[in-house]
């Protein structure tokens, strides 16, 4: 059912010092600040070869991540992102086998304009798992 | 300087559950544990179409994934893994840059069979990073 791993994105204090550490330190190719005031983040995106990275820092009140850095204030990995062909099949198949889908249980468009879900971390492992529906 | 993310490392409480989710549930198509006993972790790879995830399990006594359970009892994702082709570079550059190389600062053996290093998560917005040299 998951195909691609979308993105990692982590949660960072400080979106200057997280560009300067992936772009100057680790080399890697990214890209400037976008603001997402609906999605209550600012983003950059960090290009790898086969995937992406992405640094979200809050924007605006009641930012979707600012409970996780109170929680995390060095900042940390927030969640991983699976793509699939029909996000809406996947959330009944998740459903029917017990797994919980965040919120109504109905997609969201999400910050890439493509519909999302999110799952119960404590259902995978301690882990947030965002699935995104691409086209294929 | 980084290239592909090779993995993204999960330590999971329960293996066997852990499988179940990812090859039930997700659908991945999910490998047989392996136990690597000088590494003190069983390990399961998720393989994904651009990339993979480890399941991380402890094995035997001093497990370095035994502590991360024993503060995230649920799991959760423990590192991430960039493809470097020269790892003496890298480390070279990172340390002159005042990142913080964990150990004596020298690439080790990893699970993979290739020189590995991690950095320090304080230096990187809370996330572990392991650099793994590939040849290319």
């Amino acid at each position: 059912m998951i195909g691609r791993l979308n993105h990692v994105a982590i949660a960072v204090p400080d979106l200057d010092a997280g560009i300067r550490k992936y772009r100057d330190m680790l080399g890697a190719d990214v890209s400037a600040p976008q603001d997402l005031p609906e999605h209550g983040v600012t983003v950059v995106f960090v290009q790898l070869e086969n995937t992406k990275i992405e640094l979200l820092h809050p924007l605006g009140e009641g930012s979707p991540i600012a409970g996780f850095l109170e929680k995390n204030p060095s900042g940390g990995i927030h969640h991983m992102c699976f793509e699939v062909e029909d996000i809406r099949a996947a959330a009944k198949k998740l459903s029917d086998e017990g797994a919980r889908v965040l919120g109504d249980g109905e997609p969201k468009i999400g910050a890439h304009g493509l519909p999302v879900l999110f799952l119960h971390p404590k259902d995978f492992d301690g882990t947030l798992i965002e699935l995104e529906e691409v086209a294929v």
